[in-house]
């Protein structure tokens, strides 16, 4: 037979509660067990559920956005043991094909509520809100946000090795004395948390101690990488990931059906379960003689291309709303050009609930501008033009559209 | 005779020192003088000085930059009066062509010293540093930094209208509030500086006025734009500025060879001097109907193209490289992402200083990753494989070599 | 449920022998019946298998590659009755998917032995060989060509709507005047030909008439597409399809992973068995109103792109290979372009059967130079340098390596 | 001073007559003489003239097309001597810029007369007409084919290396064979043409000799390119092309601001004066080292890119206009393809001569499509939707509008 035939390792079910599948885990800690293993090169075909683990439905309602546990979050599969992989190594892999599971063709963007979990924009859009997408094909299109039709650039939010006890140590301290520190009236970091911890195969002793040390899997981290929601992280790319403990315990989930850059919406990808086809190398030795002390990836060749002059560009610069004036500070300008964003959409007839949602998800480009020239950073966001079914060219007539509404949670 | 024949409004001298040339100005104020008329529809060539009226040389000493004159910069020519164009109105413009000056044929790129000007990285490099390009057609080439050759994106760093009286007046309280407000060992924006002032053809109270009160170029700013050196705004590239005063008064300068996202060495672009075909087009009561609060812009089609998988992107979060945990902050992640990439390309055998000047100038491409998933903004920095004329590709072997030296400062 | 549950209106076996697959049909007639029906506006899955049938195996002999049967080719999934559908209408077709049969993940290209199908190289290069694909994800390789792999640009090689009979009448005309006033020493068209004729449900009179008259799918023809064999005609592409009769009778099949302009070697794709997902709709009075003769299509946005620079391209001009000059011969001056590029790789220690191969699969560009110019039409093929796992740039040294070998047949 | 000081080798007269400049030259011969050196390793700027030594004006009028002499095109300039160049010998050639001259800001396409050049479609329009294209930046835009607009893919027709005596008296005998052989109603190929020799500063015996024997210069050739017309042989494309004398005696001219892949009306690129800037280097033994019998290329970075699902994709079939079935003639197939756009295009209300003249000149993509499969080989062209003013799509609503007209000629 064809070396072809690649070996699922790992499959999940739509049915049974993810708690009881022990494939899954939803905390990072060394301790969790190994739930397969895979060779130095070989390919394989992992099953992933979408980040909530099924809890919110295709829906017109976003009351199970609004009241999401999420605490629970994020399912992961794995940990899988890399034959030979060792601390100092770095994982390669390529990602050979990403897939939504054949038997649930649809995914889901969220906008949390400002107390439950929250957003990019969070003190000017509050509530809890939602856009199902049906996929056709690389295509997906919403009844919850029409006009608007793009081809996936499908890809895994979270990748990663586990840390060892002392990179969880670190990310434990520094990430504790930001909460001790915080003086903002919202919170800045999630500390382990034993509650609905899910520690895959583990009970007991080694689950509890998963539940009181392990790190959360919401933010993104410099020594493995993990949750970077990267949106051209896509097929055919080639990631090199820091090893940290024997056997490297890889782990994936959070597909996304499509992301813009900065996912602004938190849940702002086009969330799914799905299947993901990775190749596997180990680079031995390859943290020192590669000078990496975070995860590097190279983009495979077929991303979607509009064309450089079919987007139009947002700028946004570090004065807030209010007016007030900030120190070089790029989020404070990213939030300002997602405003303008919205600005300019409104006018065809969406809500601003409909466009936030639409930017987290559709593949909008988010770059830093400039970053040098006291006091304002700029950033610029491209919005591709040809993601719409009408044309939204600066030049072109503007019409106000029914452009009905996204799915609201009760209040 | 055919429309091609295009007008040059206003010519530069390389010879004359600028504070001398009428056509220049350096401070953003609505009574700097017109200093000529433009139709509206007209396609119009502009000359311009390099942002600092050639106070760097083509030499192998970085002593000119570690002395540059700040008080001076950024030399911009104009305004023009642009007819027809009134408060509320959009000016488009259309970036047809850049080119340098024919008898300047290169460029430089500066790291400035910590304590006059600085940078992105200044706290970890804080020396002044300098590479000459030389240009060959497209492209550009450096004795300081051997081993790369790139085409330019060649592109104006600013670009913008004069503010009205309210607009100045917003910028001079907001900037001033956070000089007050500055706890930090820097400086966080600059005041209004009468030294060097040049308010164009004006003498006298209206210069002392523009001394007084008038903008200093460096920030871009929502309201206008300017200096946001943003390095795909390149020949094609349309562009939609609010008008505050009557006529636009519209200047430009600043004009680069190349710039990476972040122009991260602050005089981090290939400065050149040089000549900007522009054509105007007045779009009336424009800020309104688009629902324009800061400049927006189309590229053209001739970006250079390396494909997606031909860059390596780096990853970096908002810890420092004191190990300390920041919260959701672009800045700190772009910080750490130049940093990934200078330790990756040091292997090479090029000095970080070598680095550091390259990613200013390079076009490299800076995106917002990730800027929900708390605490950890992730940022992205795609290095082209293609500007390096030796492989760079992550399973390539690294050989270290002899890079030779940029220019340095005497200290 | 969501829109995204999308239908299969045709499953194929690789067990049961395609003549007793009532789904399937070998030749253009328009009394093949309906397989199915389709609505406007519906998505649907078909199921196709490789245009063989499955007379080529997985194997590293190509004896099956030189004895093939082509009075069976090409088994097509269809026709389908799509409803409104009317002569004159045109079928705009969207093709959303293209994936191989999950349960066969290869693929073949092979070379005819000159006396059994023959191909664009055959007076230089007469005998059969094969080379298999081994899929991974969206990449491919092969163990008979090794050093390559590439991601695939997925299409259907065959699509289209049945001839009325006066269309094939025509067809059937001018092919037979061809055939008859032939001098070559060479088959140049195909009649009709009852042996192996598969009428998909039809038996009796009708088949026997579909076996008298029906149109071979060998070739392309301008009033239906066919067999067009276009490599861009990939996920995303939507298609103009021209429409008959009544329920348009639309068939796909010839599925490819990947081709190269021109598909040289005549079964010279990466030939699979397969499924593609198409959207349909039908555009009344399309014909006239889109002034359409012919197909047209436009690509979707996700084709592999490596970037312009990172082709090499070999030029070619109507001197045949014995140094005799043609008159703009476009396809003379293709086959010399095609032959500049053996001679390119060769040096890399491939055979030119391997070379012969690969340029039919993999994605080059096949360009139209200058047809002009008298008495030379210029050719081009940009070979992308980026498929290749070592370097073949010009300025690259050349090493010879052992490179293995096709499948041959045995003679 | 920096090596970007340039040295331009060749400089030409827009008022002295074209003959009289000894730069120029209109045959192919080695004993034309050396009109200056250029150093192995040199970059040097090269002025052109239009290939017509300015016969055709800036006009309403197609007459200077209609009469245009042919005897004396086209006038290239050089050839230079490339020190150290050698045959069998690579000149590798870096194109680092082309620019129009500045003080003739337009350009021109032709249709020529069926009697007097003719071209691909003569037959079907067999009269002259033109139109002039003004330059904007890197834009054009006609007064004679209004609601089109696009960036120059700007680069020299010609490029080449003279012919040996013994390369000569080959492309001497085998053009001769064709002329001989010839029954088509048409000239297939042009002889050596004594009237109108321009041998560059040679006089007397030399000049008769170039004119008894020299290489007309309208078809490109393989053993030395020539004109080949390659649309994307534009601004940081390296060329290799085969040394066949000592010095290698390059020529270059032809310059287009942008052409169409086929270059249709023969006169069809916009024809300019420019100015070429070339890096030389000289490949010992390339020829064999490379395996080299034609020359290669490697486009650069800066193509214009509109996005694959941008462009429209005409189809065309190897049965021409009167229903003709041809075997495997891509040459008829793809004049097939542009009747196919003309009729598409005719509809907004161009007029068919106003469409040969935008396809010959306008950015469209000509490709091989299939060539295998018996009898029909099929071509395709991709019209980028982008360099229209109104939209284009298939989908659009289409409006006849008034579109003026091309200059035509008197008859």
């Amino acid at each position: 037979m064809g070396k072809g035939d690649i070996r699922t390792v790992a499959k999940v079910s739509l049915e049974t509660p993810p708690p009881q599948q022990k494939i899954l885990h939803n905390r990072w800690h060394p301790d969790v067990p190994f739930c397969g293993k895979i060779a130095n090169g070989e390919v394989v075909k992992i099953e992933c559920l979408d980040w909530t683990g099924g809890q919110i439905k295709n829906s017109d309602s976003a009351d199970d956005v609004k009241n999401v546990d999420l605490t629970q979050v994020h399912y992961l599969t794995g940990p899988f043991e890399i034959e030979t992989a060792e601390p100092g190594d770095i994982l390669l892999i390529e990602i050979q094909d990403v897939q939504p599971l054949p038997e649930q063709p649809w995914g889901f963007t969220g906008i949390f509520d400002r107390r439950n979990g929250g957003g990019f924009l969070d003190e000017i859009y509050p509530k809890a809100a939602k856009a199902i997408w049906d996929f056709e094909g690389i295509f997906c299109s919403s009844r919850h946000i029409p006009g608007v039709r793009f081809a996936g650039l499908i890809h895994p939010g979270i990748l990663g090795c586990a840390p060892s006890p002392e990179v969880l140590a670190e990310w434990n301290k520094r990430e504790s004395e930001l909460i001790t520190a915080n003086t903002l009236d919202r919170v800045v970091a999630l500390p382990p948390e034993p509650q609905s911890v899910h520690a895959g195969s583990a009970e007991g002793e080694i689950k509890d101690k998963v539940g009181r040390e392990g790190a959360r899997t919401i933010p993104g981290r410099p020594e493995h990488g993990g949750n970077c929601d990267i949106k051209n992280l896509s097929r055919g790319s080639k990631v090199y990931l820091p090893v940290h403990v024997p056997g490297a315990k890889f782990s994936v989930g959070d597909l996304h059906f499509s992301q813009g850059d900065g996912e602004i919406s938190f849940c702002g990808a086009i969330e799914m379960a799905g299947v993901i086809t990775i190749k596997f190398n180990v680079v031995k030795n390859g943290m020192a003689e590669m000078g990496l002390k975070s995860p590097i990836y190279q983009p495979g060749p077929v991303e979607p291309q509009f064309g450089p002059g079919r987007h139009i560009y947002f700028e946004g610069f570090s004065v807030d709303e209010h007016g007030k004036q900030h120190y070089m500070d790029a989020t404070v300008a990213y939030r300002q050009t997602t405003l303008r964003c919205i600005e300019y959409l409104r006018r065809y007839g969406y809500d601003d609930y409909q466009i936030y949602l639409l930017l987290g998800c559709a593949p909008v480009q988010g770059h830093i501008g400039g970053i040098v020239d006291i006091p304002n950073a700029c950033t610029t966001m491209g919005l591709p033009i040809d993601i719409f079914e009408f044309d939204i060219s600066p030049g072109a007539p503007v019409k106000k559209m029914d452009m009905g509404s996204c799915a609201y949670a009760t209040y």
